[in-house]
């Protein structure tokens, strides 16, 4: 009984890791998406998207099974219970690149980024999708290391969301206030996306290290 | 000891919907200081946020405590995890309101909305504040009744939304860019108040009536 239990607690950790990886695959698609007006990848994002619900669903619920039959104390309940906040987050990062791939299909057959910030949102999609790895590995290794060190990626992220509001808030911004809109939905889509994987991966930190984790727990 | 368990749950269901009402207040307050451009006013909210952010982090960690030292089982069990989660949607909603002060600072001393979105964002407000004090009652009186009832006032917040929306994208729009991107921002940072509110009315129905709460747990 007591293996079953262990093995529980793994196979939650590796389910968790796991539909992170679908959340970031999802903003890996939409962002090749959103470079290339491609209706069909942008629609595939979203129909996929039920899946990372269900399985985001089914974990929770699975978490709460293992509370309720076995009850388990100290530092497993801390993983069990900070289990079922991660799947939150994931949850947020899944609906946040389906907003992406909704851009796109909204301004098909535009590109909904003009050329002069194409390469902004490719490299914001790359840091994302580099959040999104770390913060997988992370879950499934209680890797500390991969933890901390994604938090150069946030500054990246964060340094290309300002550059992307300058760009837009400028007087020499020539497309329009519907493609402005877009560009700063589409940035806070990515900026927010790195935060869940920040805030993830500050649970790891606290589960593994047992650091206290207040203060800046929410990204600003 | 069974006394004082049972007191500490009763404690930390109206410690949590406390803080509720302070993010609801901080709303309220942003609301007030956007509409009038009021620095002062703006600038408490920001200062205060420090309050709910400690407030949240105290609720989460006696929450935890309680777990471990009581392990409490079913029902008991359901009821304190769902309202870690809770909190974490309140620190969302109190982070909102802080971006809503934060925008009345950056475009003092003008009204940062254009008078003719001004009715909207009242209402958007007034909205905010309802579904922020009804989800203060269902989460003290476990009131199912009023997490139903909420789902018009939200339907209204989404209304209001793509009202704004559609004003920001006409071509009439007179008020340049940087005003669009503003009403924008602005606009989501209701909307997804509202959205946290009715996550957590949603959870108070799935404790109290055990409804199976899946599928569309995540808003759009």
């Amino acid at each position: 009984m007591r293996t079953s239990y262990r093995e529980q607690l793994v196979a939650l950790a590796a389910s968790i890791a796991e539909i992170c990886g679908l959340a970031t695959i999802a903003m890996e698609t939409a962002t090749r998406a959103l470079l290339r007006a491609d209706l069909v990848l942008a629609e595939r994002v979203i129909s996929e998207h039920e899946q990372i619900i269900a399985a985001c669903v089914a974990v929770e619920e699975s978490a709460f099974v293992l509370l309720v039959r076995h009850q388990p104390v100290a530092g497993d309940l801390r993983t069990v219970v900070t289990s079922i906040q991660n799947v939150f987050d994931i949850e947020r990062m899944g609906v946040l690149a389906k907003h992406v791939a909704r851009v796109t299909v909204r301004r098909h057959p535009e590109v909904a980024v003009p050329g002069e910030v194409a390469g902004d949102f490719a490299e914001m999609g790359r840091v994302a999708v580099k959040l999104g790895r770390a913060t997988q590995q992370a879950l499934l290794m209680r890797d500390v290391e991969t933890a901390t060190s994604i938090d150069d990626e946030d500054d990246a992220m964060d340094a290309l969301h300002a550059h992307l509001f300058v760009m837009v808030m400028d007087r020499e911004w020539r497309h329009g206030v519907p493609s402005a809109i877009d560009v700063t939905m589409l940035g806070r889509f990515y900026e927010r996306f790195a935060d869940h994987a920040v805030e993830i991966c500050r649970r790891v930190n606290f589960q593994v290290l047992g650091e206290p984790y207040p203060g800046d727990v929410t990204p600003a």
